[in-house]
């Protein structure tokens, strides 16, 4: 049996793009004599579709391209993934459902049995868990059609779920496993993903089809990467990361051939791919064509610079240089020379004629108060107020150049810097986005070397550095990931070896800042718990 | 048995204060010779504690309040919510769950079995449903334990869940229903509670005693309004609503008790009783006093600076009236009338010499393009600075006054009038704010006549209205609550006889401004399906 993987990138709620791609699939694997095709999870609509999944417009919508593809299943299997409706009374109105169409019907369904319920996941808000199992017979095979998260949850010693799908339908002897997944990316999960995939084969001793989306969705990065595994648990085939492949496999030859998996990506080359996936497809989708963003001569605005120029030309990105007085020269010099290196436009506009007069205009309300972090908010609203502007002017977006070390402590200004439609490194601690400058300029030198060796400052008072209010960021950075991806409390990072005084202010500074990161742009995700929606937490709470 | 009710503010994660109130009621039932007190669902931790359930410490404090607890359940019963762990490996690691203490020990621990996970609620993401039923046996009485939803889902024809816990308590015989509760308030709810509770005795034949939370977390808005029923199916006791209670009941006399139930709230006082408590505890549990907003002379701006001085204090807020070139003299004078009419305090700063500097300073980059939106929200973002800078430099929060009408279709500027720390009017309609001012007014004039009766506009640019741009509020509002209450998808919507249109302009509007929706401030949630967290969209999707 030929069975052809697809790994697309979906649009999600656009079914004909969807329908289209699927299609066009289609043909290619029957001109390469494949018996079966398999697509990803929710294929019809794109994932995660959210609250359109509680329309029912939607839904027959998602119906209506199944009808399509059962036309285009004459003399060919197709495996994908979409939503199938609870026909019980009982319990959500939904299963999250993988469908095999051929001769031009549904001739089975298998709905999903573990709902990821965690970080970006939501599924349990719109799924029944399945009830029953069973595999799909076609052309003498019987396959244990799985989606996703079906396969994740075996050989732990705190299972998530209470349940395995694959130990129910093994008593229907399937020949081989498929699954068909959304399983988007964060910077651990190409090497969990092949582990997992090796541990099922390994566990129930035949093939596993794995297949992917590939492409982002607003915050979400799906990076592809599908797999192929024998019953000897080896992985005979890896699909590319971050790229469409539709590809064709011999079931029949799968058992002598020999591994082909190359070495794991380097990870900050993992992240650099993941955000330039983010930024062209967040573009991509919504109709965008040009960026705008401010270039302060720091690192994290030329990192940004460079991932956008990359995701969309550089002649499409624009960056704006807008100094104050306590700007130093080389600022100006490293933002012009970065513009220069990577080829996009640019423009100067100074701050300080705005900053004076709105500051006299409200000098009688402040009643002769000194100045404070109110005047330094302002410098950075004046920036706000001319980067929109001219995303406005000429229907670019502002791209939002915040690491996450800031957006945790709260170190950037609300309608400020942290303007913008797209957080590309809202994710990325301050030291990684260093890691990320380092292997953009491994073959030759685009970030000016002053921009990465010179101390972070917000250069909005003279001579201020980011350390006079942070720790050094190795220290804080560290604090940071055992609190966000960690949870650890205060008692188990006083254990850690932190010092009680810094633990305090650093939990504290994360806790009394969350409304910020709440009126965050949406944020590219590359770590296990995404600090956009993967993070939920309460703002007018009191705790550490 | 006399049982007391105690109906509580809790603060999330402040698990002092929320140990110390329960103390003081212990004390109290105490005093009125009680057999048992019930506080709320979480009491320990408050409700929802969102992602700190995550963390270990945050539950071993909870942990540590139940033991401390126990030290005081000597004479008395004391039934409450809190988490509990998870002793199985498979599974999530904590329940939900309500427990039964007595002489100085746990003596019985109910798990939650329906899990809300829809609309604001995600309690799937942190817990195990119940696996096991039974009743807590306290003096001779059989108490059967129930968390909130787990009462929620009997006699409808499409129930969400597969599995009605009090149908496998009944088997033990129990007495008497308990439910510690943390329900939202919605303007529908608190007929729902009633309906619910009366359709539990009706169904059971036992009394059933309902403890709510009061006070709001962040958007969430607690009511109140605790319940009890006989097993005649007549409601007995219906608590105050918004505020705290704690009163003693005597379970025998209940089946002679006749209804002392009133008349539902009119629903433009509900959402304004619920508008000031979310206003003052978001205030009090954030450590924060002054609130500052824009006065436009418009109704959102006047109905947001009356629920203000109801729930901070008149002396508190303070108003920024910001004319521009196109502000009408009427309007200054409306804003300075309300002011005078409430007794908050006002300033007046004009921002055309910065909107001139401002763009003086972006002219040489526009290269001679005509002025458009660009200008318009240059000029609410200068009202955007001086808002902000006024909060800063006093300490105060900045409320957003946008109503969830210009919200849901964008009609907004992003870092302009949607800055704010609290969106006030998020989830109100602007027909609905319509009837609060009606509401407010009903006694003397204090939004002037005038703010209600002129037609309603952003006066960004000359003799500028909202229906240049949008249909009619009476029918744009039908609209939207077809499509984000109802769910209703377009086909639908011209079936209600809509003109096709006039749907894809407003869904088009809706969807492709989810955006700015995405980085607003927390929305106080007053409907069924909370504009705020409890509507969750893709942004860069294709759909309608």
């Amino acid at each position: 049996m030929k069975i052809t993987l697809a790994q697309l990138n979906y649009h999600i709620g656009h079914f004909e793009a969807n329908l289209a791609k699927m299609v066009d699939a289609i043909a290619q694997a029957k001109e390469e004599g494949a018996d079966l095709i398999v697509f990803g999870e929710l294929a019809t609509c794109g994932y995660p579709p959210r609250d359109f999944l509680e329309f029912d417009e939607f839904i027959q919508r998602s119906d209506a391209a199944i009808a399509d593809l059962c036309r285009h299943s004459e003399g060919i299997g197709i495996v994908l993934g979409a939503p199938d409706k609870n026909m019980d009374p009982r319990g959500k109105n939904l299963f999250n459902a993988v469908y095999l169409l051929s001769e031009g019907k549904v001739q089975y369904v298998q709905h999903k049995t573990l709902l990821p319920d965690y970080d970006i996941f939501d599924e349990y808000r719109y799924f029944e868990p399945a009830k029953r199992w069973g595999v799909a017979e076609y052309k003498g095979k019987r396959l244990a059609l799985t989606v996703c998260e079906d396969i994740w949850d075996i050989g732990t010693s705190d299972p998530l779920y209470t349940v395995i799908p694959l130990d129910e339908m093994m008593q229907y002897n399937p020949d081989v496993i498929i699954n068909v997944s959304a399983s988007p990316f964060h910077y651990k999960q190409a090497e969990k993903r092949k582990k997992v995939v090796l541990e099922n084969v390994l566990r129930y001793k035949i093939p596993l089809i794995y297949v992917n989306h590939c492409g982002a969705q607003t915050d979400l990065i799906f990076d592809g990467g599908s797999l192929i595994a024998n019953s000897n648990g080896i992985l005979v085939s890896e699909f590319p990361y971050f790229e469409e492949c539709v590809r064709t496999v011999d079931l029949s030859s799968l058992e002598e051939a020999k591994s082909t998996v190359g070495q794991p990506m380097d990870t900050s080359d993992a992240i650099r791919c993941a955000l330039v996936t983010g930024v062209r497809d967040y573009f991509q989708k919504l109709d965008l064509k040009r960026a705008v963003l401010g270039l302060s001569g720091g690192i994290d605005s030329a990192v940004t610079a460079v991932i956008a120029a990359e995701a969309l030309g550089a002649g499409n990105v624009t960056g704006l240089l807008m100094p104050s007085q306590y700007s130093s020269q080389h600022s100006v010099d490293d933002a012009v020379l970065l513009a220069q290196n990577l080829g996009m436009s640019h423009h100067i506009v100074g701050i300080s004629p705005a900053f004076d007069i709105l500051t006299a205009q409200l000098n009688p309300l402040f009643e002769g108060r000194p100045a404070d972090v109110t005047e330094e908010n302002i410098q950075a609203r004046i920036r706000g107020i001319y980067n929109m502007a001219y995303a406005n002017k000429f229907g670019a977006m502002l791209l939002n150049t915040t690491n996450k070390s800031e957006m945790a402590v709260g170190y950037g200004t609300l309608y400020g810097d942290l303007c913008g439609g797209l957080c590309v490194l809202g994710d990325v601690y301050k030291t990684q986005v260093y890691a990320l400058a380092a292997t953009i300029n491994a073959r030759e030198e685009i970030i000016p070397h002053n921009s990465i060796a010179k101390p972070p400052s917000a250069e909005l008072r003279p001579g201020q550095l980011d350390t006079d209010s942070l720790p050094p960021y190795e220290i804080l950075d560290a604090i940071l990931y055992a609190y966000i991806e960690e949870r650890k409390g205060p008692r188990q990072l006083k254990e850690a070896g932190y010092e009680e005084e810094l633990i305090a202010k650093v939990l504290k500074l994360v806790n009394s800042n969350e409304f910020k990161r709440y009126q965050t742009a949406p944020i590219l995700r590359v770590s296990q718990k995404a600090f956009g929606l993967g993070r939920r937490m309460p703002i007018a709470a009191r705790y550490f």
